[in-house]
């Protein structure tokens, strides 16, 4: 290494050129602090030098591709951000691949596989481009079958699925979270709950009714057919449900909307009648969203381990990387039940 | 790399290997004409190395380095999108690196300066990574100085603007916009209007009031002292705010938020006293965040151009790649005004 060398790592560490100096010969104690800084310069000026070669010599690239459903969608930004932590700790860089389906597919999550062609194409691009490894993450969580494997590549799933032997997946727990939230209003004594649901299609749909229905009958309640009520993910649809129940001859004491959005619909719905949340109805959303936190009174939700996923795909693809042997295939992550001000026992 | 690829391709060149060897590592000279028929043997001998085997023969990556202090700040994913977009159509691939610094700063964004190592140590990462160009996103406008600027490697600055003469910004138009929302208000006949601000020490804050004052002075109403409020960003600090100017002798008939959260701030306050909005008062917003249509009654509020942002910044980013001559250094885009349920004539 030459002098210049040495100024730029020294520039680079924020110390003197004799401090590096002494780092690389050993000739003087250092501060751990200030060592650190010196040698993660060092590793980063050699990296420079020697990308090219190095990817040459290893066939490794220290990139990992991460390919995004949308980076829009969302829980979206903070996997990614998950990911990013954990990987750039690990030295490594992530190439973002962003395929920009939400605005086609809107809340139609179910449609997805119509993409599969627009999928395979991402991932093509990021073998391609010689990425170490692959992190797909979808903005809804599903199953996903029938895309193309990279070859020699480990594939792992955020946010997602798959009955792909080869590849992992990381998501989260919809049955339970759902059961949690719903036992939350029951423990308050609440005896009529209705539910507000997604999209009929909906995986996420069906595993939150199954833990609702779950809780309910663990508790012994009876939950009437009419309680029961179709959303479609959306503002609107939470707000026509609403107006709906609270039109019943026995109109619900709480109600458990399947997302934070249609909470909302619930809380205009209320107002429009004049009726105080949580003292004449209890609503409860799912995502945790920044609205949650905005409404008034502040929505309890249940909040998804988004950064976690990040984290814990990009830590089993480290793993995988590593050759690491007995990687969970499947990784269900627990939600947490935040409770605000938006519930209370009935009146 | 194996030597058995490397003889392969020194026989498919009619080379040595060392030569194969020399221009790979570009550890010495190699005449342009042997240096030709070297990469195209590579590019013919393994697909896989095409990326690797272009980038040395044109010193082009055909990637593009995006920095963002954080991609999980507010405007953030929708810039990174138009970048995508803009980039995708042109051969593009997008390498992230993500500087998480939300967490850090929480909405004490005038600290940001105190992050420029760690600012410059992300460039330096996208330089090491051989990137064409880079892009800077900012989680909160505002200019930009002092920080590393990468060698040969146009900087295109999104959401934030900079003094530096050789990189571009793309940012939006703090000043207007909040002139045309006070304006809106003023058409709906309202006279006594009042202001909840963000951090005193915010350029964005400073614009937005002085938008404000001069739709107020252009149409020779008054702004008693006590009408323009300091608040932090927050919701809470909207919903104290509100409750301050509520209490006045001479309350206002309207109030401008500096953003949508201190908004909704407003809404609670209003909510608490049984107010309606907008009969008794009218609100509007800043940012069209999500959270603006899942109010009750949706609120009116100026939308950022951020998927505008990230098309120009990149558009711009490649006409500097290409070489075009006379490419606006800092371009402004207007916001535009959304219009809905929150605003109405005074009583």
């Amino acid at each position: 290494m030459g002098l210049a060398t040495m100024k730029e790592i020294a520039e680079l560490a924020g110390v003197s050129v004799a401090t590096v100096s002494y780092v690389l010969s050993g000739k003087k104690k250092v501060s751990p602090a200030k060592r650190e800084r010196v040698l993660n310069a060092v590793e980063l000026t050699n990296y420079k030098l020697n990308t090219i070669a190095k990817s040459l010599r290893t066939s490794k690239t220290e990139i990992i591709g991460v390919l995004v459903e949308d980076i829009c969608g969302l829980p979206v930004p903070e996997i990614v951000d998950g990911i990013n932590q954990m990987l750039s700790d690990s030295g490594y860089q992530v190439l973002l691949n962003n395929l920009q389906l939400l605005n086609k597919l809107y809340n139609q999550y179910e449609q997805l596989s119509q993409y599969i062609s627009t999928i395979n194409r991402g991932i093509q691009l990021l073998e391609d481009a010689r990425v170490d490894g692959i992190i797909y993450i979808a903005m809804h969580d599903r199953r996903i079958d029938g895309i193309h494997q990279p070859v020699n590549i480990p594939l792992v799933f955020a946010y997602a699925n798959s009955d792909d032997p080869a590849s992992l997946s990381v998501s989260y727990d919809n049955h339970f979270s759902s059961y949690d939230i719903t036992q939350h209003l029951i423990q308050l004594n609440h005896k009529r709950i209705a539910l507000i649901a997604g999209h009929t299609n909906s995986s996420a749909t069906k595993l939150r009714l199954s833990g609702f229905r779950a809780a309910m009958n663990e508790a012994g309640l009876h939950v009437p057919q009419e309680y029961i009520r179709w959303g479609d993910w959306e503002f609107h649809s939470g707000l026509e449900q609403t107006n709906m129940l609270l039109s019943l001859k026995i109109p619900p004491t709480a109600i458990v909307a399947m997302n934070d959005v249609m909470a909302a619909g619930c809380y205009a719905a209320a107002y429009k009648r004049k009726l105080s949340i949580p003292e004449d109805l209890s609503v409860v959303g799912f995502d945790n969203q920044p609205v949650a936190s905005f409404l008034y009174p502040n929505l309890t939700t249940v909040a998804l381990p988004n950064k976690k996923i990040g984290l814990t795909a990009a830590k089993h693809l480290l793993w995988r990387l590593e050759g690491r042997e007995k990687i969970p295939a499947n990784t269900t992550l627990p939600c947490t039940v935040i409770v605000r001000d938006s519930t209370a026992p009935p009146k």
